[in-house]
């Protein structure tokens, strides 16, 4: 028997951490950078506690390209490492230096936000360069030390006269790299990656005007100084306490996020967790476009202030992705796939609490301010019926804030809306009917009849509202939502009064008969109804269930195969009407075919179902009529 | 000064291994049976060059599950390993075997699609098993070895009496795996990623039924026998020559790769090409639903005949990630992000011959029948165009078989169309004139006025046309498309003729004092127009120029702040009207502004824009007028 260790061939790991490790060779400068940060961060904590006698100071990363040299300048004054440590920690690959000094500092470390990758994210420093040095002092007083390696497993480690305190690295930047050499590529990536981090980059210098003297001449010229160039924000917005921001600091704070974006936020919802799980941010329900698609992808995830990705799914409630904004986590696994994400428990756990605290912020802001609330209702019901429809934890809370516009725009939540129709829209069967139109232009007709019986009538138009009424009756016993082109006015809330028809049962036949040889069946079914004589002689009505069920099966659910049934419609012909009479009373089968095709016309028209070449020559028939 | 070698710490590695480089744990199976598969391959190469002296047989893999000892199986008859090559191999993280293999026998082992990720794939088995072993024996006349490892890196080597050449690997499923012992979820495994390998799998076994004996009682039962359960189909239609295949096989192929989609793909592509990269895979252009949405991410990438992913944005031309099928190529990096594969030179040079490829088809389609071409037009014509708009080099091509649908249900092509229409559809500048329509139904009247002239009228409702008719404008000289809805008629085609205005000046002048006053502005803008007679007394246009920037500002593109800029029409009057005779001989102002009204109703009724209380209130006049 045979024993032994499994050896890692080093000349096979390096490449593969080249290629696969970090796919998107832009990566390093990120790396390089939060190396950095996580240097003088260490230094920070070690000065707080009395570990190092030295002066912290106002420490900053400087970034430098050096175009001639064809070599990029990574430099911290933070904690520097010894000789000794160059070898520990930079030689052996993988060999985390922040956990090993996470160990070491425990507790008093927990809240400094140290991050450690320190090993490996530095190795992706060969994706571009084919030569890397180190050159670092540790703040111990010990001699710098310059390390050298050209990617290969082979080193050099020397002395160095560097005699301040931090790390400087040096990338050789290769031929096939020499895009991170331009000054408007590393500018992007800094302000891609780097744009929050917790200390100052400078990154070159710029021009400053000096305060003008007060004993300034006339001809005064100004004068200018060089100061350096710093292109991160430290303390963005939502780090600090919700009690210090105001809330132009919060608008503020979306313009820079978003400094191609020209909308205002409707309102922000600052997030603030330390236990179960750590998470701060603040997310914006922003004005939506009418294209949802392109509004996702917004929200910006950091992990201690470093970007990460700008694609949360997974993380965020698939609904609240509409949103924008950012969330910094040390919590969330970085570098895995989406499926792993979401099986992570931690990650739920993130989504949950997002979802209750978005609740909780609407609920507030329909406390506070209920006329502003409604005001943004437009633009934010997508986001909340959607969230309704698929999260359960969302549903139970948006109760309390959840509305339902009218037509004649005042806003009902639903215990509102069944208080305020109980007397006149519970019908024969004590069932409470919600009335509501889809759009007020199509349905206006409807819309008028139902008003004027003083029934109200909501305004639904989401494209996805079919569901969510759905969903509403199915837990509302005794309440029924029936759109006001469903039926005619009389039947769409059942009473008991009865209207009698003035025509006899022989007429209605006789009538019935008539209109349906006009008719084109099966889309039509014809109904004689004895209606007031005042309502319109002829009605197209589409019923409820029908129409609800294709329309869920065009938004994704529903009943299997609704969607290709075709369009079914019930023509409705008032048997009071002066028109109903006059049709029976034409004897010329003519002038009788063609009084009921002009009824039906018009019936069509006011369910815009006049069209082609029906609605070209009713156009031209009228034109003849009013011609001379 | 110090050198040294970068000791890559194992202890560190394998972790990250486990963790980072396969973020989906299933992925293990799929390695393995990879390594089963190149491990088969492998000894068909060496006994087919002379090299191994064993018979190679017709070899299969076989996947077993052991729930009760929670142990997965994998055992093949391939080449297997000596002692030494395990500890070669396998104790060698990342020293590909499958790479010293291919250098050995580089020339003639080009072309039998030997992949190798050997020892790192092995490793993934760590993701899912807490000890794995492997129980091997070579086809060479040594004894067999047998390697055991729990994940840390010692691992134990002995003798093993296993009697049967090739490889068993057998992993004991971790505690937190143990979903990989459900035959479901490893069927389920198997089924997307080997479903295509070479190599037979089997997965269990199942009955078949045994022939009925010729001298079978009546009362014969049918007997069965147990044979191996195979799941996969070593030989997919892709890896055949075009000529071995017929329309039936391609779609029963089809419906093996989408066997819960129902219907029938419309044609088909078959790629093949062996320089300067390798590439098969078969295309099918699917019935398009209407949500494109829908449709993308349906196209199957192979690395021979190994699933990869059915993500192929940046490999295939965006326009056609609308089709289906599968590519297979060794030539694409895999474990890639999107990025680096967009900026990958083979990629782009795959991505390129997939556009020319689709091309020649469409065109030879076209060519061969036609008729049958047509036929499919309307489900095809969105990834064309979209393909005309955003690839040059099919734009180029796609003059050839691109059609143009003419309300008429005719197909032209652009050159067609020109010679067609250069006789009545040329303007007096020279200019040829392509009339259009967006729906026939929704501009009937304009239609109809067309085509009464003489006029052909194309029927382009795609949602991106507005892009494709600029493009094809800015690429034909002297070609204008105009929508027939976009002036009246006279105007549409400009010629020399003039019809003259039976009203003088000054009429003209009153009528349009008294047509403007009742005309809402500034959406309308009142036209006066000598025209025949007995065309439309009122007429409502909108201009092409500012109708199609508002459309390509609402698909992307288009000049800037368009797509909110307000409708705009204009209201042309027939001055040779009667209608335009009687209103301004109407002295009654009231009557006089009601005949406006109305006029102006039945022009909006011609566009769509008598909507809403405009409508209702019509209808209601209308029935007025013919009850009584």
């Amino acid at each position: 028997m045979t024993t032994g260790k499994i050896n890692v061939s080093v000349e096979n790991i390096f490449p593969l951490i080249k290629k696969f490790l970090y796919s998107d060779h832009e990566i390093f400068l990120r790396e390089l950078v939060s190396n950095a940060t996580d240097a003088t961060l260490k230094l920070k904590h070690l000065t707080s506690i009395g570990e190092a006698s030295v002066e912290y100071g106002q420490p900053k990363i400087e970034v430098k390209i050096d175009k001639e040299g064809k070599k990029l300048h990574i430099i911290d004054e933070g904690i520097g490492m010894t000789a000794e440590e160059v070898e520990r920690y930079i030689n052996q690959v993988a060999f985390s230096g922040a956990e090993e000094f996470l160990d070491k500092y425990k507790d008093s470390a927990k809240d400094t936000g140290i991050i450690g990758h320190f090993g490996l994210g530095f190795y992706s420093a060969f994706m571009v360069a084919d030569k890397v040095e180190i050159i670092t002092k540790s703040y111990k007083d010990e001699p710098a030390a310059h390390w050298t390696c050209d990617g290969s497993p082979e080193f050099t480690l020397v002395a160095s006269d560097k005699q301040t305190r931090g790390t400087e690295i040096i990338l050789h930047i290769a031929e096939d790299s020499v895009e991170f050499l331009e000054e408007s590529k590393i500018k992007g990536l800094l302000n891609k990656y780097n744009k929050f981090m917790p200390i100052p980059i400078k990154f070159g210098t710029r021009k400053e005007a000096l305060p003008k003297p007060e004993d300034a001449p006339e001809d005064y010229q100004t004068e200018y100084q060089e100061v350096d160039n710093i292109v991160n924000n430290p303390t963005p917005a939502w780090t600090k306490q919700p009690a210090d921001l105001t809330d132009e600091d919060y608008k503020n704070f979306y313009r820079e996020l978003y400094p191609m974006q020209f909308d205002e936020p409707l309102f922000n919802i600052h997030l603030n967790v330390d236990y179960p799980f750590n998470l701060t941010g603040i997310l914006y329900f922003p004005k939506l476009a009418a294209d949802l698609q392109i509004q996702k992808d917004k929200i910006q995830l950091y992990q201690n202030q470093v970007f990460v990705t700008d694609n949360v799914e997974g993380i965020v409630p698939e609904f609240l992705t509409m949103l924008k904004g950012v969330i910094d986590s040390p919590d969330i696994p970085l570098n895995v796939s989406r499926s792993y994400l979401q099986a992570d428990g931690n990650v739920k756990k993130i989504s949950n609490y997002i979802t209750r605290k978005v609740a909780d912020k609407l609920k507030s802001l329909f406390t506070e301010n209920r006329e502003d609330f409604e005001k943004k209702w437009n633009d934010i019901k997508i986001v909340l019926e959607y969230g309704m429809l698929s999260e359960p934890k969302f549903y139970e809370k948006a109760g309390a804030f959840m509305l339902y516009p009218t037509v004649n725009d005042t806003f009902l939540t639903l215990d509102e809306l069944k208080e305020k129709i109980k007397d006149a829209q519970t019908d024969k069967d004590g069932k409470l009917i919600a009335l509501y139109a889809a759009n007020k232009d199509a349905q206006h007709q409807y819309i008028e009849a139902a008003t004027a019986k003083g029934y109200e009538v909501l305004l639904l138009d989401s494209p996805i509202v079919a569901h969510l009424i759905q969903k509403l009756e199915s837990d509302n016993e005794n309440l029924s939502f029936v759109r006001v082109d469903a039926d005619h006015i009389d039947n769409l809330i059942k009473k008991d009064d009865t209207v009698i028809s003035k025509l006899s049962d022989e007429q209605q036949e006789k009538l019935k008969t008539v209109v349906e040889e006009i008719v084109p069946k099966p889309t039509y079914t014809v109904q004689l109804e004895a209606m007031d004589s005042s309502a319109a002689p002829f009605i197209i009505t589409q019923p409820e269930f029908m129409r609800r069920m294709k329309e869920m099966s065009a938004t994704g659910g529903g009943m299997f195969g609704m969607g290709s049934m075709p369009e079914m419609y019930n023509l409705v012909v008032n048997t009071n009407s002066e028109l109903a009479e006059r049709i029976l009373n034409t004897a010329d089968n003519d002038a009788q075919s063609k009084l009921v095709k002009q009824a039906l016309d018009l019936a069509k028209l006011s369910q815009n179902l006049l069209k082609g070449e029906e609605l070209t020559a009713f156009v031209k028939r009228s034109f003849e009529l009013i011609k001379s």
